[in-house]
Protein backbone atom coordinates (compact mmCIF):
# COMPACT_ATOMS: atom_id res chain seq x y z
CA UNK A 1 0.00 0.00 0.00
CA UNK A 2 1.11 3.50 -0.87
CA UNK A 3 -0.23 5.38 1.75
CA UNK A 4 1.93 7.17 3.95
CA UNK A 5 3.92 5.17 6.98
CA UNK A 6 2.14 5.86 10.36
CA UNK A 7 -1.39 6.50 8.70
CA UNK A 8 -3.99 3.87 8.72
CA UNK A 9 -6.88 2.54 6.29
CA UNK A 10 -10.06 4.99 7.24
CA UNK A 11 -7.79 7.76 8.04
CA UNK A 12 -6.34 10.65 5.77
CA UNK A 13 -3.66 9.55 3.94
CA UNK A 14 -4.32 8.34 1.00
CA UNK A 15 -2.74 8.93 -2.30
CA UNK A 16 -3.80 8.59 -6.10
CA UNK A 17 -3.19 4.83 -6.26
CA UNK A 18 -3.93 3.64 -2.84
CA UNK A 19 -7.57 4.91 -3.52
CA UNK A 20 -7.63 3.64 -6.66
CA UNK A 21 -6.93 0.05 -5.07
CA UNK A 22 -10.00 0.79 -2.55
CA UNK A 23 -12.61 1.93 -5.55
CA UNK A 24 -11.41 -1.28 -7.55
CA UNK A 25 -11.95 -3.11 -4.60
CA UNK A 26 -15.47 -1.80 -4.06
CA UNK A 27 -16.29 -2.09 -8.07
CA UNK A 28 -15.56 -5.42 -7.88
CA UNK A 29 -17.80 -6.17 -5.10
CA UNK A 30 -20.41 -4.13 -5.25
CA UNK A 31 -20.57 -3.56 -9.39
CA UNK A 32 -19.44 -0.01 -10.82
CA UNK A 33 -23.08 1.42 -11.13
CA UNK A 34 -23.86 0.71 -7.77
CA UNK A 35 -21.03 2.35 -6.48
CA UNK A 36 -20.78 5.98 -5.94
CA UNK A 37 -18.35 8.30 -4.77
CA UNK A 38 -20.04 8.87 -1.16
CA UNK A 39 -19.84 5.12 -1.10
CA UNK A 40 -16.06 5.22 -2.06
CA UNK A 41 -15.39 7.95 0.59
CA UNK A 42 -17.40 5.91 3.15
CA UNK A 43 -15.19 3.36 3.06
CA UNK A 44 -11.92 5.52 2.61
CA UNK A 45 -13.08 7.29 5.89
CA UNK A 46 -12.84 10.54 4.13
CA UNK A 47 -14.35 12.89 2.43
CA UNK A 48 -15.74 13.48 -1.29
CA UNK A 49 -13.76 16.56 -1.76
CA UNK A 50 -10.67 14.63 -0.92
CA UNK A 51 -11.32 12.02 -3.69
CA UNK A 52 -12.16 15.01 -5.94
CA UNK A 53 -8.78 16.19 -5.42
CA UNK A 54 -6.98 13.07 -7.42
CA UNK A 55 -9.65 12.22 -9.55
CA UNK A 56 -12.27 14.73 -11.74
CA UNK A 57 -15.25 11.71 -11.63
CA UNK A 58 -16.20 8.08 -10.65
CA UNK A 59 -15.32 7.18 -14.70
CA UNK A 60 -11.69 8.56 -14.06
CA UNK A 61 -11.13 6.02 -11.46
CA UNK A 62 -12.54 3.40 -13.90
CA UNK A 63 -10.56 4.81 -16.79
CA UNK A 64 -7.35 4.46 -14.81
CA UNK A 65 -8.29 0.64 -13.47
CA UNK A 66 -9.13 -0.47 -17.01
CA UNK A 67 -6.15 1.48 -17.90
CA UNK A 68 -3.69 -0.68 -15.77
CA UNK A 69 -5.20 -4.12 -16.91
CA UNK A 70 -5.32 -3.22 -20.40
CA UNK A 71 -1.49 -1.84 -20.13
CA UNK A 72 0.15 -4.68 -18.43
CA UNK A 73 -1.22 -7.31 -20.81
CA UNK A 74 -0.36 -4.86 -23.95
CA UNK A 75 2.82 -4.98 -22.34
CA UNK A 76 3.07 -9.10 -22.70
CA UNK A 77 2.64 -8.91 -26.61
CA UNK A 78 5.27 -5.85 -26.50
CA UNK A 79 7.93 -8.54 -25.07
CA UNK A 80 6.24 -10.99 -27.50
CA UNK A 81 7.48 -9.19 -30.43
CA UNK A 82 11.03 -8.24 -29.06
CA UNK A 83 11.70 -12.58 -28.97
CA UNK A 84 13.04 -14.30 -32.18
CA UNK A 85 11.56 -17.70 -31.22
CA UNK A 86 8.87 -19.05 -33.39
CA UNK A 87 5.44 -18.24 -33.53
CA UNK A 88 4.74 -20.82 -31.24
CA UNK A 89 7.53 -20.21 -28.51
CA UNK A 90 6.35 -16.52 -28.79
CA UNK A 91 2.65 -17.42 -28.50
CA UNK A 92 3.78 -19.74 -25.03
CA UNK A 93 5.86 -16.40 -24.05
CA UNK A 94 1.82 -14.73 -24.77
CA UNK A 95 0.21 -16.73 -22.38
CA UNK A 96 2.54 -17.19 -19.67
CA UNK A 97 3.04 -13.47 -19.56
CA UNK A 98 -1.02 -13.27 -19.41
CA UNK A 99 -1.06 -15.42 -16.73
CA UNK A 100 1.17 -13.45 -14.61
CA UNK A 101 -0.58 -10.13 -15.43
CA UNK A 102 -3.73 -11.76 -13.93
CA UNK A 103 -2.34 -13.00 -11.23
CA UNK A 104 -0.22 -9.77 -10.21
CA UNK A 105 -3.22 -7.74 -11.08
CA UNK A 106 -6.25 -9.74 -10.33
CA UNK A 107 -8.52 -7.22 -9.19
CA UNK A 108 -7.83 -4.84 -12.09
CA UNK A 109 -8.54 -7.15 -14.76
CA UNK A 110 -11.54 -8.77 -12.92
CA UNK A 111 -12.63 -5.59 -13.30
CA UNK A 112 -12.03 -5.48 -17.00
CA UNK A 113 -13.83 -8.70 -17.22
CA UNK A 114 -16.88 -7.25 -16.27
CA UNK A 115 -16.68 -4.37 -18.94
CA UNK A 116 -20.34 -4.72 -21.19
CA UNK A 117 -19.51 -1.24 -23.07
CA UNK A 118 -21.75 0.95 -21.44
CA UNK A 119 -20.08 4.19 -21.75
CA UNK A 120 -16.83 5.54 -23.98
CA UNK A 121 -14.70 4.36 -21.29
CA UNK A 122 -16.28 0.69 -21.26
CA UNK A 123 -15.95 0.81 -24.80
CA UNK A 124 -12.49 2.05 -25.54
CA UNK A 125 -11.80 -0.54 -22.95
CA UNK A 126 -13.77 -3.62 -25.16
CA UNK A 127 -12.01 -2.41 -28.49
CA UNK A 128 -8.29 -2.33 -26.31
CA UNK A 129 -9.27 -5.70 -26.01
CA UNK A 130 -10.59 -6.46 -29.19
CA UNK A 131 -7.07 -5.63 -30.54
CA UNK A 132 -4.91 -8.17 -27.85
CA UNK A 133 -7.21 -11.27 -29.24
CA UNK A 134 -6.67 -9.88 -32.95
CA UNK A 135 -3.08 -9.68 -31.85
CA UNK A 136 -3.14 -13.50 -30.44
CA UNK A 137 -5.38 -14.99 -33.29
CA UNK A 138 -2.84 -13.28 -35.47
CA UNK A 139 0.17 -15.21 -33.95
CA UNK A 140 -2.36 -18.47 -34.11
CA UNK A 141 -2.58 -18.28 -37.69
CA UNK A 142 1.69 -17.88 -37.87
CA UNK A 143 1.53 -20.94 -35.64
CA UNK A 144 -0.68 -22.51 -37.60
CA UNK A 145 1.73 -21.47 -41.05
CA UNK A 146 4.92 -22.58 -39.22
CA UNK A 147 3.52 -25.82 -38.76
CA UNK A 148 3.44 -25.50 -35.60
CA UNK A 149 -0.28 -25.81 -34.22
CA UNK A 150 -2.86 -27.90 -35.62
CA UNK A 151 -4.79 -26.67 -38.64
CA UNK A 152 -7.86 -28.48 -37.69
CA UNK A 153 -9.03 -25.45 -35.44
CA UNK A 154 -9.95 -21.90 -36.52
CA UNK A 155 -7.59 -19.54 -35.28
CA UNK A 156 -10.24 -16.79 -33.47
CA UNK A 157 -11.83 -20.15 -32.15
CA UNK A 158 -8.62 -21.31 -30.72
CA UNK A 159 -8.12 -17.51 -29.22
CA UNK A 160 -11.39 -17.95 -27.59
CA UNK A 161 -10.92 -21.05 -25.90
CA UNK A 162 -7.68 -20.58 -24.86
CA UNK A 163 -8.47 -16.68 -23.34
CA UNK A 164 -11.85 -18.33 -22.27
CA UNK A 165 -9.48 -20.40 -19.84
CA UNK A 166 -7.15 -18.21 -18.90
CA UNK A 167 -9.13 -15.20 -18.05
CA UNK A 168 -11.58 -17.48 -16.01
CA UNK A 169 -8.49 -17.68 -13.68
CA UNK A 170 -9.92 -14.54 -11.93
CA UNK A 171 -13.43 -16.71 -10.67
CA UNK A 172 -11.58 -18.96 -8.24
CA UNK A 173 -7.82 -18.06 -8.21
CA UNK A 174 -6.75 -16.71 -4.33
CA UNK A 175 -3.37 -15.16 -4.47
CA UNK A 176 -0.54 -16.88 -2.94
CA UNK A 177 2.85 -16.84 -3.55
CA UNK A 178 4.98 -16.04 -6.68
CA UNK A 179 5.87 -19.11 -7.37
CA UNK A 180 2.23 -20.43 -7.23
CA UNK A 181 1.36 -18.23 -9.95
CA UNK A 182 4.82 -19.93 -12.24
CA UNK A 183 2.93 -23.12 -11.50
CA UNK A 184 -0.38 -22.21 -12.43
CA UNK A 185 1.39 -20.43 -15.58
CA UNK A 186 3.38 -23.89 -16.45
CA UNK A 187 -0.35 -25.54 -16.12
CA UNK A 188 -2.14 -23.48 -18.60
CA UNK A 189 0.88 -24.24 -21.15
CA UNK A 190 1.05 -28.27 -20.11
CA UNK A 191 -3.12 -27.85 -21.34
CA UNK A 192 -3.28 -25.65 -23.73
CA UNK A 193 -0.50 -26.54 -25.79
CA UNK A 194 -0.25 -30.59 -25.10
CA UNK A 195 -4.01 -31.36 -23.70
CA UNK A 196 -5.07 -33.31 -20.68
CA UNK A 197 -3.98 -36.80 -22.15
CA UNK A 198 -1.06 -38.49 -22.18
CA UNK A 199 0.99 -38.33 -24.99
CA UNK A 200 1.00 -41.49 -26.84
CA UNK B 1 -41.61 -21.09 -28.56
CA UNK B 2 -44.54 -22.39 -26.39
CA UNK B 3 -47.13 -19.37 -26.53
CA UNK B 4 -50.92 -20.56 -28.03
CA UNK B 5 -50.52 -20.14 -31.94
CA UNK B 6 -52.10 -17.12 -33.15
CA UNK B 7 -50.64 -15.05 -30.22
CA UNK B 8 -48.25 -12.15 -30.90
CA UNK B 9 -45.27 -11.16 -28.52
CA UNK B 10 -46.34 -8.23 -26.14
CA UNK B 11 -50.47 -9.55 -26.39
CA UNK B 12 -51.67 -12.03 -23.64
CA UNK B 13 -51.05 -15.75 -24.34
CA UNK B 14 -47.98 -16.26 -22.73
CA UNK B 15 -47.68 -19.60 -20.58
CA UNK B 16 -45.58 -20.38 -18.03
CA UNK B 17 -42.55 -21.35 -20.27
CA UNK B 18 -42.82 -18.62 -22.44
CA UNK B 19 -43.20 -15.94 -19.65
CA UNK B 20 -40.15 -17.68 -18.09
CA UNK B 21 -38.17 -16.96 -21.62
CA UNK B 22 -38.44 -13.58 -21.55
CA UNK B 23 -37.80 -13.07 -17.68
CA UNK B 24 -34.44 -14.87 -18.13
CA UNK B 25 -33.75 -12.53 -21.51
CA UNK B 26 -34.33 -9.83 -19.34
CA UNK B 27 -32.13 -10.58 -16.27
CA UNK B 28 -29.45 -11.76 -18.40
CA UNK B 29 -29.60 -8.12 -20.01
CA UNK B 30 -30.11 -6.21 -17.11
CA UNK B 31 -29.40 -8.01 -13.87
CA UNK B 32 -31.73 -10.06 -11.85
CA UNK B 33 -31.93 -7.38 -9.06
CA UNK B 34 -32.68 -4.43 -11.53
CA UNK B 35 -35.13 -6.37 -12.96
CA UNK B 36 -38.46 -6.28 -11.22
CA UNK B 37 -41.66 -7.91 -11.75
CA UNK B 38 -43.14 -4.01 -13.41
CA UNK B 39 -40.02 -4.55 -15.60
CA UNK B 40 -41.11 -7.79 -17.23
CA UNK B 41 -44.67 -6.87 -17.43
CA UNK B 42 -43.93 -4.04 -19.31
CA UNK B 43 -41.76 -6.40 -21.61
CA UNK B 44 -44.27 -9.10 -21.68
CA UNK B 45 -47.19 -6.52 -22.63
CA UNK B 46 -49.12 -7.83 -19.68
CA UNK B 47 -50.08 -6.97 -16.10
CA UNK B 48 -48.08 -8.01 -12.91
CA UNK B 49 -51.10 -9.91 -12.01
CA UNK B 50 -50.97 -12.64 -15.08
CA UNK B 51 -47.11 -13.10 -14.10
CA UNK B 52 -47.89 -13.78 -10.66
CA UNK B 53 -50.89 -16.24 -11.83
CA UNK B 54 -48.12 -18.41 -13.27
CA UNK B 55 -45.00 -17.50 -10.80
CA UNK B 56 -45.21 -16.90 -6.72
CA UNK B 57 -42.43 -14.20 -6.78
CA UNK B 58 -39.15 -13.18 -9.12
CA UNK B 59 -37.50 -15.82 -6.93
CA UNK B 60 -39.79 -18.61 -8.47
CA UNK B 61 -38.53 -17.41 -11.85
CA UNK B 62 -34.67 -16.89 -10.80
CA UNK B 63 -34.95 -20.67 -9.21
CA UNK B 64 -36.50 -22.44 -12.25
CA UNK B 65 -34.55 -20.69 -14.32
CA UNK B 66 -31.42 -22.04 -13.04
CA UNK B 67 -32.78 -25.31 -12.62
CA UNK B 68 -33.43 -25.86 -15.93
CA UNK B 69 -29.37 -25.18 -16.81
CA UNK B 70 -28.42 -27.44 -13.57
CA UNK B 71 -30.94 -30.25 -14.17
CA UNK B 72 -29.54 -30.44 -18.06
CA UNK B 73 -25.83 -30.31 -16.69
CA UNK B 74 -26.33 -33.04 -14.01
CA UNK B 75 -28.02 -35.32 -17.11
CA UNK B 76 -24.95 -35.10 -18.68
CA UNK B 77 -23.31 -36.44 -15.43
CA UNK B 78 -26.06 -39.26 -15.50
CA UNK B 79 -25.26 -40.19 -19.27
CA UNK B 80 -22.06 -40.65 -18.56
CA UNK B 81 -22.44 -42.96 -15.01
CA UNK B 82 -24.76 -45.58 -17.63
CA UNK B 83 -21.31 -45.66 -19.82
CA UNK B 84 -19.34 -48.24 -19.94
CA UNK B 85 -15.97 -47.27 -21.13
CA UNK B 86 -12.70 -46.10 -19.89
CA UNK B 87 -13.08 -43.12 -17.47
CA UNK B 88 -10.93 -40.67 -20.07
CA UNK B 89 -13.84 -41.78 -22.51
CA UNK B 90 -16.63 -40.79 -20.05
CA UNK B 91 -14.71 -37.42 -19.11
CA UNK B 92 -15.19 -36.85 -23.04
CA UNK B 93 -18.58 -38.02 -23.11
CA UNK B 94 -19.18 -35.44 -20.27
CA UNK B 95 -17.05 -32.57 -21.89
CA UNK B 96 -19.53 -32.91 -25.14
CA UNK B 97 -22.50 -33.12 -23.26
CA UNK B 98 -21.81 -29.84 -21.29
CA UNK B 99 -20.72 -28.15 -24.67
CA UNK B 100 -23.98 -28.90 -25.81
CA UNK B 101 -26.21 -28.10 -22.91
CA UNK B 102 -24.23 -24.51 -23.15
CA UNK B 103 -25.59 -24.30 -26.40
CA UNK B 104 -28.99 -25.41 -26.25
CA UNK B 105 -29.64 -23.76 -23.24
CA UNK B 106 -27.27 -20.57 -23.39
CA UNK B 107 -29.56 -17.84 -21.76
CA UNK B 108 -30.24 -20.36 -18.28
CA UNK B 109 -26.43 -21.09 -18.32
CA UNK B 110 -25.61 -17.63 -18.67
CA UNK B 111 -27.91 -16.53 -15.89
CA UNK B 112 -25.92 -19.57 -13.85
CA UNK B 113 -23.01 -18.54 -14.47
CA UNK B 114 -23.39 -14.85 -13.16
CA UNK B 115 -24.93 -16.51 -9.87
CA UNK B 116 -22.61 -15.08 -6.58
CA UNK B 117 -24.92 -16.43 -3.88
CA UNK B 118 -27.11 -14.03 -2.67
CA UNK B 119 -29.72 -15.45 -1.52
CA UNK B 120 -31.12 -19.52 -0.68
CA UNK B 121 -31.66 -20.03 -4.80
CA UNK B 122 -28.33 -18.80 -5.34
CA UNK B 123 -26.72 -20.32 -2.59
CA UNK B 124 -28.27 -23.74 -3.35
CA UNK B 125 -27.62 -23.36 -7.22
CA UNK B 126 -23.87 -22.84 -6.12
CA UNK B 127 -23.73 -25.81 -4.27
CA UNK B 128 -25.08 -27.68 -7.45
CA UNK B 129 -22.86 -26.34 -9.51
CA UNK B 130 -19.89 -27.74 -6.58
CA UNK B 131 -21.46 -31.22 -7.02
CA UNK B 132 -20.69 -31.11 -10.84
CA UNK B 133 -17.51 -30.03 -10.35
CA UNK B 134 -16.62 -32.64 -7.88
CA UNK B 135 -18.07 -35.50 -10.23
CA UNK B 136 -15.95 -33.86 -13.06
CA UNK B 137 -12.98 -33.65 -10.76
CA UNK B 138 -13.35 -36.94 -9.70
CA UNK B 139 -13.51 -38.28 -13.15
CA UNK B 140 -10.51 -36.47 -13.78
CA UNK B 141 -8.61 -38.24 -11.04
CA UNK B 142 -10.26 -41.85 -12.31
CA UNK B 143 -8.37 -40.63 -15.86
CA UNK B 144 -5.48 -40.37 -14.25
CA UNK B 145 -5.09 -43.18 -12.07
CA UNK B 146 -6.09 -45.80 -15.07
CA UNK B 147 -3.12 -43.41 -16.48
CA UNK B 148 -4.88 -41.84 -19.71
CA UNK B 149 -4.72 -38.37 -18.49
CA UNK B 150 -1.38 -36.68 -17.36
CA UNK B 151 -0.28 -37.02 -13.85
CA UNK B 152 1.78 -33.71 -13.51
CA UNK B 153 -1.80 -32.20 -13.55
CA UNK B 154 -4.22 -31.29 -9.94
CA UNK B 155 -7.17 -32.32 -11.39
CA UNK B 156 -9.15 -29.58 -9.39
CA UNK B 157 -6.77 -27.34 -11.06
CA UNK B 158 -7.43 -29.40 -14.13
CA UNK B 159 -10.98 -29.17 -13.70
CA UNK B 160 -11.50 -25.82 -13.54
CA UNK B 161 -9.20 -24.98 -16.14
CA UNK B 162 -11.74 -27.22 -18.58
CA UNK B 163 -14.40 -25.95 -17.57
CA UNK B 164 -13.21 -21.93 -17.37
CA UNK B 165 -12.56 -22.79 -21.28
CA UNK B 166 -16.14 -24.40 -21.67
CA UNK B 167 -17.91 -21.84 -20.06
CA UNK B 168 -16.53 -19.11 -21.24
CA UNK B 169 -18.40 -19.93 -24.35
CA UNK B 170 -21.51 -18.12 -22.93
CA UNK B 171 -19.63 -14.95 -23.55
CA UNK B 172 -19.09 -14.95 -27.47
CA UNK B 173 -20.97 -18.00 -29.09
CA UNK B 174 -24.47 -17.02 -31.14
CA UNK B 175 -26.12 -19.95 -32.01
CA UNK B 176 -26.22 -20.98 -35.19
CA UNK B 177 -27.25 -24.62 -36.58
CA UNK B 178 -27.08 -28.11 -34.54
CA UNK B 179 -24.11 -28.91 -36.54
CA UNK B 180 -22.32 -26.06 -35.54
CA UNK B 181 -22.97 -26.56 -31.81
CA UNK B 182 -21.21 -30.39 -32.55
CA UNK B 183 -17.92 -28.64 -34.48
CA UNK B 184 -17.62 -26.69 -31.27
CA UNK B 185 -17.68 -29.33 -29.07
CA UNK B 186 -14.86 -31.08 -31.01
CA UNK B 187 -13.20 -28.36 -31.94
CA UNK B 188 -12.95 -28.16 -27.44
CA UNK B 189 -12.30 -31.86 -26.98
CA UNK B 190 -9.18 -31.67 -29.49
CA UNK B 191 -7.95 -28.35 -27.63
CA UNK B 192 -8.63 -29.86 -24.09
CA UNK B 193 -7.26 -33.58 -24.91
CA UNK B 194 -4.64 -33.33 -26.99
CA UNK B 195 -3.72 -29.19 -26.90
CA UNK B 196 -3.27 -26.86 -29.53
CA UNK B 197 0.43 -28.08 -30.12
CA UNK B 198 0.84 -30.62 -33.67
CA UNK B 199 1.52 -33.72 -32.55
CA UNK B 200 4.96 -34.89 -32.19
Amino acid sequence: MAHQPGTKRGRPGYDQHSMLVVAVEAFNEFGYDATSIGTLAARLGTSKAAIYHHFSSKEELLELALDEALTALEGVLGDEQADEGTASDRLALVVRGAVHVLVNKLPYVTLLLRVRGNSDVERNALERRKNFDRAVTQLLSEARAEGSIRSDLDPSVAERLLFGMINSIVEWYKPKSPEDAARLADDVIAVAFDGLRVPR
